[in-house]
């Protein structure tokens, strides 16, 4: 197989995990004869300091044009702490986000199981959990109208949702129940908020055609607390933007690590694979990010293509990296392996 | 000293929970020589039943005339799982809220040594932590413009926020700090939303006038990771409406059941006090639930009429009762003991 693949490498971390998912991809292409062109471009604030926009023309026309996009991570401090800024590094990674129309954001999340006891969560709680989340991406209040009065004493967010929106990314979720365990849970805040109930009401009617799944709602700070209680109860889990982004978050220390989790961001016609963590700044340019995450979103991508054998290749040595205690200090505090180490492991075991 | 007491049980386990905790206030009264007047009053899913609407006229009234509220849950299923119900027992808290002016919501979280175990979490994550929630509780997405289009296909609800609402809760919230361990921890999405950058800006601000308390800012997703993977790390954290909801119900987990936890609504005026756990229909009249949130709801109360020693020893017979497993079975799976059995002890011990 041929493919051109994006890769957006960002800020902080984002270069030294990407370098390693690049590793991986290119291991897999020798072994099983693909080719995987990659062309880099600027995003985020080091796309600001170059050219003033956190996604240039030029990034945007690349993604638009290739089969896939591979992204690391996005932000930094000089902006998090001014609220006067006018352009910020996260407005790159929304509006690619809107422009390729990627709506589904696909977050699986699941223990290693030589991991267990790095969670702060009790074995018994999280041995054997395995969900899902579907989080919509390109709604709610991320893409409302933004207001802030000329005197800076009033601001606002408008969440907004349509049918369409929601009916879309329900079709994949129930579809994804359909593979798995057949159940949904939707999270939201009904006896709230309008949007909520206008998601209730569709997700609802989109179940109506999946029969075979039995569908649930949570309301979301009960969905933020049975997450811990009780992970095991969940298959999929859909929700909207917001809420999607603290609940995947928040899941992720059932795992142990943030630092293991990549997501696929899916529209009709773009996709794009990223870890869940952010750019960490504080440990940039320190070869101390765990790659894995990056690796593994490389993963997904094959996967998207339909090379499972590969996809699952890689699975096997990102487990073997871990059951070797080939980690970065995430997982093991007195790990001597560093970024480049674990990614070196990964390329050399496929 | 004597206090006129609003007393609005509501819905699902309210009423079971709430006379618990007038079991312990009669029994301070009569210890320590106050006068505690209760006048019941209808609210929720019970008062749309009996009046057609969830607040009254007449409770609000009461309510505007008390000294405190002591309030005991709402909520419903045959709401829930309606979008189309027009009325809705949610608003009747919504409108109590708005109403009385009660603009900060405190949520005490601090596990108790006897039931460590009982967490999710590990011994080692949540021992020693002990801090507090200050949401707002009057502003946000609940009270925004809600829309939904004529056919029912598009949906909004507006969060906004004023300097001057942040500016209230900001120094209640700073001023809380500087008589605990001096740290406050602002949790806001402002990398994204406009309404955090202005809760950015404006806490930044308040700051100023407490030099002493060291000012820190989490995204709401990290802050979502954080309070499970290190809880110690925080003293008094201060959020928005809609991500207090989440996070404090999240935080929850700590102490091993919601069923532990109560929380103080204060405005200028007025002050009500209330568990954080819901109304769990499932529960309803099976003497199962948990008082003790709303017991210590009332020792809340207390506190807040600067009853601090009638205030502990309410927290001391409760924490006996932890201590001897006169507990529910939400903390221990086999007890014996029910809602009843439990308040009897803790009145009896006062
Ligand atoms: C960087 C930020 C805008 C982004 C988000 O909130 O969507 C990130 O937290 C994520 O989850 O991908
Ligand atoms: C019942 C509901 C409206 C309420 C809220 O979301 O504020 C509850 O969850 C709470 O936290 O007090």
């Amino acid at each position: 197989m041929n493919l051109k693949i994006a890769v957006l490498p960002g800020d902080g971390i984002g270069p030294e995990v990407i370098a390693q998912a690049k590793k991986a991809l290119y291991a897999i292409g020798e072994v099983y004869n693909h080719e995987f062109v990659f062309e880099e471009a600027l995003i985020g604030a080091i796309a600001i300091d170059k050219t003033g926009k956190p996604l240039p023309e030029q990034t945007l026309n690349l993604c638009l044009n290739t089969d896939a996009v591979l992204f690391g991570a996005i932000g930094d401090p000089k902006y998090d702490n001014n609220p006067n800024a006018k352009v910020r590094p996260e407005q790159g990674l929304l509006k690619l986000r809107k422009e390729l129309g990627l709506f589904a954001n696909i977050r699986p999340i699941k223990p290693y199981k030589s991991l267990i006891e790095a969670s702060p969560l009790k074995r018994e709680i999280i041995e054997g959990a395995d969900f899902t989340i579907f989080r919509e991406l390109t709604g709610g209040a991320y893409f409302g109208e933004k207001f802030l009065n000329e005197e800076g004493t009033c601001a606002s967010d408008l969440c907004e949702y349509s049918e369409e929106e929601i009916t879309r990314i329900a079709h994949l979720a129930f579809k994804s129940a359909q593979n798995r365990r057949k159940k949904l849970t939707m999270v939201d805040k009904a006896n709230v908020l309008e949007t909520s109930r206008l998601w209730r009401k569709v997700v609802q009617k989109v179940g109506e055609e999946y029969k075979d799944v039995a569908l649930d709602f949570l309301f979301v700070d009960n969905a933020a607390m049975q997450l811990i209680l009780n992970p095991k109860q969940f298959d999929v889990i859909l929700t909207e933007n917001l809420f999607g982004d603290i609940l995947s978050d928040e899941a992720s220390v059932i795992t142990g690590s943030i630092g293991l989790l990549a997501s696929a961001s899916l529209g009709e016609k773009n996709a794009l694979f990223e870890p869940i963590h952010g750019s960490y700044p504080q440990a940039k340019g320190k070869n101390i990010a765990n790659p894995i995450a990056s690796i593994l979103s490389a993963a997904m991508l094959l996967e998207h293509f339909g090379l499972f054998k590969e996809a699952n290749v890689i699975y096997k040595a990102v487990e073997k990296a871990i059951e070797f205690k080939v980690v970065t200090v995430d997982l093991k505090a007195d790990s001597k392996f560093g970024t480049n180490e674990v990614g070196e492991f990964v390329s050399n075991f496929i």
